[in-house]
């Protein structure tokens, strides 16, 4: 996929989008330049580490391709320094994050599928690569992970990474297909942020009060 | 391994109980219904996921075959749905994932030693294999995992694997001899809940009283 | 590197002073005796086997040669028995952990390199060979990094890690630049301790007072 431009310059903005997600949190912490730097490091590039180990291409594109490193860190530095001017990035972020989330989905699902991973593996994998970034952060600063909680948001990934493999299994991964699983995703997303939808959560009975039951009145 | 249906059946059985502990912490921290087959999922599928990228198997197994997955989530997601039925079943639960755990560690152990990894490697492996899944479980709702603090738990595992390794060391990895050292995995397991056999805790000197010292009067 | 009877024993050094530091932290965690020494294993060999995974050098070394688990599991176990006469070595350990600090990043850059990993990523694989030892173990134990927020550490690592990569750029990498390069991440990490440097923080606004700006009256 690196080889055309146009994806590469994709890639380094799905990123970016997720080093600022990283940094942002590290600066909540108050971790120092470096942690702020690493974790925005783990957030854009760990979806990815972890996708090349399971596929087995070493050294992981993240160490192999220096621009990727170097997206990672430059934009955790601007966060580091300009942070207080980018709270009022926050719908801006949460944009992009729904684009490099879609972008890192549907990449991560074809790069397994290359990789001869079955189909139902490889959604798993192209999943894992959307999420992953943002399940390192939250391990590293002290948090459940949000993408376990938050409105649909891997769900959206596993959905695109679906649609990826049935289109892998129709013969049809050309550019338009593919644009068309990123956008699904992509507008999942920013569909269930606005109208927050979530997943449902398990019923469990408050200790105040019954629940389930009709009074008894 | 996964040639002979019967030890596929008995890999499913301890992915499903595996997973089913997994979900269970999760709906015990209220995420919704994807976090809930998350966890489950990296409960049941961590450890041998681990294991595979240890010994260089990949895609790992979890991924390459669409039978783990989904017994994986489909088991988390009866957990989700049933979890207040589930919980008078907490014996059950209890015997199944020692279950879990013998099986794990002897087959973790097996492959690790056919992947050329020397002994001592291989049993580490194959302790892993059977501890990993409840140590990721851990770290993603924000505990500090228990395997590492329950009564003999993963030195059950170790003593297994070191029993797999010596009898691979006397050419005499038959069905009957890993079945001893599965059951004694299995039993060490079951008698160390019955009699809350522990490791040792360090000695620390409490803040209010002198210890380790006789009084002074 | 191992084939050197010096450098295995300096390596062999390394495993246990990083045992040492996770173990110490399980105690105070009031772990077991397997809690202690399997976080020793993971501060002492962790590092190294995220380094081996990336730079597929499978099974990770500290699976395939014993003396490196063997090393870290009896330091472990020293310090679960001894850690009340272990507290006055407090200096000793910072000292001896920086040791290990330099000695895992040179190493680890260097088998990047040689696994053909470019230098960029080659610095980045040594930097985490240095410093994975200690994320392991803190998010094992439940706490934010201390490598991500403590003075001078993982900068001193990276520094170390680009002079690897310089030096071998310019084909300099016999005994005496590299161990040049060891001392300086070791005399950085001492330095840094001793006046207490640290990598900048973020500025935030404290709730009870204006910062960053001059009093109004």
């Amino acid at each position: 996929m690196t080889t055309s431009t146009a994806l590469l310059l994709a890639d380094l903005v799905g990123v970016a989008v997720f080093a600022a997600s990283g940094a942002s949190a590290a600066v909540v912490k108050r971790l120092d330049l470096f942690g702020v730097v690493f974790v925005g490091f783990v957030a854009a590039l760990g979806g990815g580490i972890l996708r090349d180990l399971v596929v087995d291409e070493v050294p992981p594109l993240a160490f192999a391709d220096w621009r990727y490193a170097t997206t990672a860190v430059l934009t955790s530095a601007v966060v580091f320094r300009w942070h207080p001017h980018l709270a009022r990035l926050r719908t801006t972020v949460l944009v992009l994050d729904a684009a490099g989330l879609a972008l890192f989905t549907v990449t991560g699902t074809l790069r397994a599928l290359d990789a001869q991973v079955p189909p139902v593996g490889a959604c798993l994998v192209g999943m894992l690569t959307g999420i992953g970034g943002g399940l390192g952060r939250d391990l590293l600063t002290g948090e459940i992970p949000v993408v376990l909680r938050r409105e649909i948001y891997a769900v959206a990934a596993l959905v695109g990474a679906t649609a990826v493999a049935a289109l892998d299994g129709l013969g049809r991964t050309g550019p338009v297909p593919l644009t068309a699983a990123a956008v699904l995703v992509f507008g999942l997303r920013l569909v269930a942020l606005r109208r927050r939808w979530s997943a449902p959560v398990p019923v469990l009975r408050p200790p105040h009060a019954p629940d389930g039951q009709p009074p008894a009145s």
